[in-house]
């Protein structure tokens, strides 16, 4: 059975969410869940909820990282923390993948530095699944690698192809660079390279996309580098409450808009979960020797449920053999992306 | 009297939406304005508008510059482009500000070959007025420079700061940097850098902000590369269609919330009105040697007439003159940033 260790005490709302979401994914997934943490607190939290024998274990950790801590020296110093420990159990193969709420730049360090990046990836990428008007497009890398070289943004192309398929089972998603136009003379230095080597490659690439085609859906896949992606990430997540706060205001001045408001209440939360990509699940940390799912640090039950079951995906669709069969046929050290075609 | 050339042909909507803004715009305020174009297609549109006598002039431009075209190469080649005539008459002083809704790169190009930078000015900057939760906040840069220095990055704090108390009437508006973490030791090393000077100079600076504080308003001026800030400038430019088609979809498949739409409607409107920056007036392209103000591409009338109203405040509070002045206090190519304290 696919073993996944969920760091229970990462995240705004541990342990008690990070429990509930693991106690749900026990029950709906035939996976087993060691939940990571403070032994006390986690069985505090276990009782709560009602679970198949034999699906969920603890495994204690009796420290925490927190949410504004240095990623690199915490990990360092800090041995017995439940992040340090979670990937610990991921190198040592104990456990096939990882789940994380917590401090995004800990996970990212913890996994860099105990588990290694699988054979000829250079540098490991986030990726998360945006909902669109045309379903979900993967966007990576949103914070991993700020500075990227053109062979780590095509390597991110490569790894959020094999993603797609896997996860979102598209056949033969469509890839695109953000960019800040649609011509291929567009942008910096980095970005021209890496569309060279996209046009070359057996993926479906589609050229250079702009901020405005985030929402539309028109690529199944957009590559940029970890600081466009952070910032739109967050961008993205403001936007729901930023349009909320807006029509509020507007509405308590008028009567009849508030009557409006009062009927299109519940649409608002269908859209509300229409757009949260927080809900859909993790965003994985693609490239590490072991599957690596990082869930937002507002995570609820249902999240931290939707991460698992992207964990357990992951590893059943093997997707992480897919990357280092599909990076080996590129020579190492080449630039040049000979992927064969499917 | 003032002087603004108006692009007459630049835009999706030209020579219709830009004379009918420049009608208003000459009812509205005490500027002399000259549209620049083919004349007979101008007179045409002038015939649909009552103007009081004395404020609106034709100046006869025949070619024109398409949205899509190469903008330097399209600057060098069409002498005659109304956005070419448009630069000319400002290099000659013959206006004080021009105001083009046409292909950005073109009115940049065409700025910076045909009238030059300020004295002391490294490199130009475009910079929008965001609508967000607390009032304007000034972004800087929105695509002039996708690979500024930190001196530039600097440069666009102190122009946005006086842009900002000018036009915005902020007396000592917040200045922040757009990074990946609120942290002094986030980002790249352009924006490390960046960050120390800021910290160093009189402004008010408050730090690192992140996507998420976009819409807040936490801050009155954000510092952020041309690359990062064109991609976020596209992403907002496309939030209110697609909220309004997730919106759409759900309301349309239920009878209660097509009431409550119904009822919202006036609302919805406003809140268009509230987030839409592009009427919010045209986005001045800061240290040129002459006042100079991109409005969108789809402007329609009243954006036009308020790009004209922003290049007239522009003029009129001297700007220009305060940039110079301020930016002579930092010795030339000393990157330490000594500007006095107000």
């Amino acid at each position: 059975m696919i073993k996944i260790a969920v760091d229970a005490m990462g995240g705004d709302f541990a342990p008690e969410m990070i429990v509930a979401g693991a106690c749900q994914a026990a029950n709906d997934f035939d996976y087993e869940i060691i939940l990571v943490g403070r032994e006390a607190a986690i069985k505090r939290e276990l009782h709560r909820h009602k679970v198949l024998g034999g699906k969920i274990f603890i495994h204690n950790a009796n420290d925490v990282i927190g949410m504004d801590e240095s990623p690199v020296a915490a990990i360092k110093s800090k041995k017995d923390a439940s992040v340090t420990v979670c990937f610990d159990l991921l190198k040592k193969k104990e456990v096939d993948a990882v789940v994380t709420a917590g401090n995004t730049g800990a996970a990212v360090a913890a996994a860099t530095l105990k588990v290694g990046l699988l054979s000829n990836v250079k540098r490991a990428g986030i990726a998360i699944s945006l909902p669109t008007l045309k379903g979900l497009t993967l966007i990576i890398d949103v914070g991993a690698n700020i500075d990227p070289k053109p062979e780590h943004l095509f390597q991110y192309a490569i790894m959020g192809d094999i993603f797609a398929r896997s996860l979102h089972k598209k056949k033969r998603p469509t890839v695109s660079l953000l960019n800040i136009g649609e011509e291929e003379t567009k942008g910096t230095e980095v970005l021209k390279e890496t569309y060279k080597m996209l046009r070359e490659s057996s993926l479906n690439f589609i050229g250079n996309v702009e901020g405005r085609d985030l929402f539309s859906g028109r690529s199944d896949i957009i590559i940029c580098d970890g600081f466009v992606g952070n910032v739109l990430l967050k961008i993205v997540e403001s936007i729901a409450d930023t349009v909320r706060e807006v029509m509020h205001r507007r509405i308590s001045s008028n009567f009849l808009a508030k009557l409006g408001a009062l009927c299109l209440r519940p649409v608002l939360a269908d859209v509300k979960r229409d757009t949260d990509y927080t809900e859909a699940g993790g965003a994985p940390l693609l490239g590490i020797d072991g599957v690596v799912i990082i869930s937002h640090g507002g995570s609820n039950d249902k999240a931290i449920r939707n991460a698992i079951k992207v964990a357990g995906s992951t590893v059943e669709n093997d997707v992480n053999g897919l990357i280092t069969r599909e990076l080996s046929v590129l020579r190492p050290g080449s630039t040049a992306p000979a992927v064969e075609e499917e």
